[in-house]
């Protein structure tokens, strides 16, 4: 049988690591597979140094749709990031029936629901094991391995970026300004870090990962997102007295009232397993009603890691490509007609427990003011840690941590707070989740 | 379109979990599956008892073939475990064009080959997800998931009753019979705990992940097992401050000669996430050449952790089942025509690092006596660590962190340390793994 043919649109850091194992691997793959899986032909801005990465025996062009033309291709792969060219081209590849595997979450966060709608129109299908943590085959578990489960929540360490910032901050007890200067130097932090530092990359994330988990449409929209740029060292420091770690996660969760869908820093006990990724390193909890608690940890990102997920699916589509449709997972885990309305929950209803960090006047009465406003919410307070203050100082740090309370209520009470005169510089609020 | 009916042989603890999950968390398989999954029949040798738990409107038999013969069923579950009569049952249910699911592992371990095989001639499917770690999709994963890589190795922690046993010996102080003694009050040993404590369920659980990962038939008979009924508190004590926990692997491993199946007690990297993996819970590392190291975590057994494996099977099939047989994932995760003759390596030729605890006399020399030795065949050292003597005490422990040596050069170097008059008592060895 001949091989499946694939065609690469864009050949940077993953796409490379894609060619690259697909030939290494070619024997270990076709004994799987039972089909050699080729990548034939090749479409980047710079066919120069296309032409290097994949030598003299594949064909590479300048422009995406003469791969989509090509009707050798059975696969393309969509490697060029982004919503716009990228949009555009996975719609005519799916229109031309191709299948598609793509690593872009953020145009699955943002246009998911039409590009599997077209999909499923068109009998193809639409692979993205590689847009949420990398090499991890988190995708595959969520829409096949626990598909008995009644799935509660979900909250993962889904941004190598962040992971590695928070992991230094702690580790060397260093400010974020300091540590992202680090990270760009050493190649873990983009120029530009917005997206990740912000929390938005973490977001198109766990935005895949809730419309999976609960058979809803991508609501990318209804994320709140909040990344880790006004993190100080001294809350890792105080967190750590606590027993607990900062780590940026993205969380879902189903509830009466709807599904949760937020990304934040988060204090986390520090006996979890997810407590102790470090550095770049990404890891996914997901409880289920039958299988309790599972854990999924590996690399996140870089070219080789986020290259095996992209070749499973290249593996999966070899396999089913010439089946029914009804024979495939369907895209987003539930079938077509069988999604869930429910509605994302606005932040302000979402309940969480917290850590307050205040700034407040070293007198007498200042914690008894703080905690009468507390209690008067319905408030209460799980734990307390006051600095010493020093010799001569007349200003210290109250910490708090409370039980679970709704974000609504704590924003009224965190505003009496606020204005109460012992109260000397902004409130920090951190969220915290138990992930028991 | 009717639902999928399935005939459950054995309604235990596990078949219990099956029923019940499938029965409340009906909607939500069935908007996945798109298709209903119901249990019709149900064979066990105390019909009483069955008929209690699923209620009168499943039909209960004493017979398991009265189940393999009803033309309405389409899969049969077998959770009666052991090789005797399961095997004949689903050599049966195969050969009637019956899908099986089991998670039997003990069955698949010594007769996977000839099982597989039947199924292969007979077009039907023999799924086995919870045969290995209960509720992680961990089979998923080393067969779909990381279909792009050469495995490398994969070492797990995969019997919770051990994992149990030796969490509360660190834990507490304790030695192994008092904490096994615990464990089988508290319902996480058996009364009967040998195939446990021996290491024989992990090794049928690392038999099955090794056939999977290097494309091999399952080689129980060549597995290296070894249980922990010889570890003392003194040994987890000197671990610990050495900076290593001590857990019982699976482990299985590719080397240039051949391949590694082994299971046994092992020093971990107290900072290595599957160190801390506590009580019964499981862990499985798989180290890939391109997704790098992967983790995976969650409940081991137990009735519903153990049912969602099973009930991800059945989701599959129920997608598959009507399928041509080349759009399905092989057993073995390779093509049948496509198996690796890899043999697996006689102990004494595999390679790892050691722990070694002499019971020595305290005096001069005795280190450098068997410092010589030890160099003499080539072993290097990274650590020693001796327990001061008490007052009056003539007697002390010698602990030695070697570096890689073949076994069985350390088996010939341990005679002859063993055999120095110094050495008081029977010299303690633990394997060693970085896992980096």
């Amino acid at each position: 049988m001949k091989p499946i043919q694939v065609g690469l649109l864009g050949i940077g850091t993953v796409g490379s690591g894609v060619f690259n194992v697909l030939k290494r691997n070619q024997a270990e793959i076709m004994r799987r597979a039972g089909r050699g899986i080729e990548v034939t032909m090749v479409a980047d801005l710079d066919t120069a140094r296309a032409q290097s990465v994949v030598g003299e025996g594949v064909r590479v062009v300048n422009d995406a749709r003469a791969v989509i033309a090509n009707p050798d291709v059975d696969i393309v792969i969509e490697l060029i990031g982004g919503y716009g060219i990228a949009r555009q081209l996975v719609m005519e590849a799916i229109e031309a029936g191709k299948h598609v595997v793509t690593a872009n979450k953020a145009l699955l966060a943002v246009h998911g629901t039409e590009i599997f709608a077209a999909a499923h129109r068109a009998g193809v299908m639409v692979a993205f094991e590689a847009a949420v943590a990398g090499g991890i085959p988190i995708i595959k578990a969520l829409r096949e391995g626990l598909t008995a489960n009644r799935i509660q929540w979900i909250a993962g360490i889904i941004n190598g970026t962040t992971n590695f910032i928070l992991s230094e901050m702690r580790d060397k007890g260093l400010d974020f300004d300091v540590v992202l200067k680090e990270a760009q130097r050493l190649g873990y932090a983009e120029a530009d870090p917005t997206f990740d530092i912000e929390g938005v990359d973490a977001a198109h994330k766990a935005t895949i990962m809730s419309a999976i988990a609960f058979g809803t449409p991508v609501q990318f929209d209804k994320a709140h997102v909040e990344g880790i740029t006004k993190l100080g060292a001294q809350d890792i420091r105080y967190a750590e007295q606590l027993g607990y770690r900062i780590k940026l996660l993205g969380i879902t969760k189903r509830t009466a009232k709807g599904i949760e869908l937020r990304v934040h820093p988060c204090l986390v006990p520090a006996k979890r397993l997810i407590a102790n990724v470090e550095g770049a390193m990404n890891a996914v909890m997901v409880q289920g009603d039958a299988v309790g608690t599972t854990l999924y940890y590996g690399k996140g990102a870089g070219s080789e890691p986020t290259a095996s997920a992209v070749i499973a699916d290249l593996v999966d589509i070899t396999r089913l490509h010439t089946s029914d449709p009804s024979h495939r997972v369907p895209h987003l885990a539930f079938q077509p007609d069988q999604m869930s309305d429910q509605v994302v929950l606005p932040m302000s209803e979402v309940v969480t427990s917290y850590y307050l960090r205040l700034h407040v006047a070293d007198e007498a009465g200042v914690l008894a003011q703080v905690a009468a406003l507390l209690a008067n919410a319905g408030i209460s307070i799980d734990a307390i840690l006051q600095r010493e203050a020093g010799e001569g100082e007349k200003q210290t740090d109250l910490i708090i941590l409370t039980h679970d309370v709704r974000e609504g209520t704590m924003n009224d009470v965190l505003a009496k707070v606020q204005a109460l005169p012992t109260v000397l510089a902004p409130i920090t609020r951190i969220r915290k989740e138990e992930l028991a």
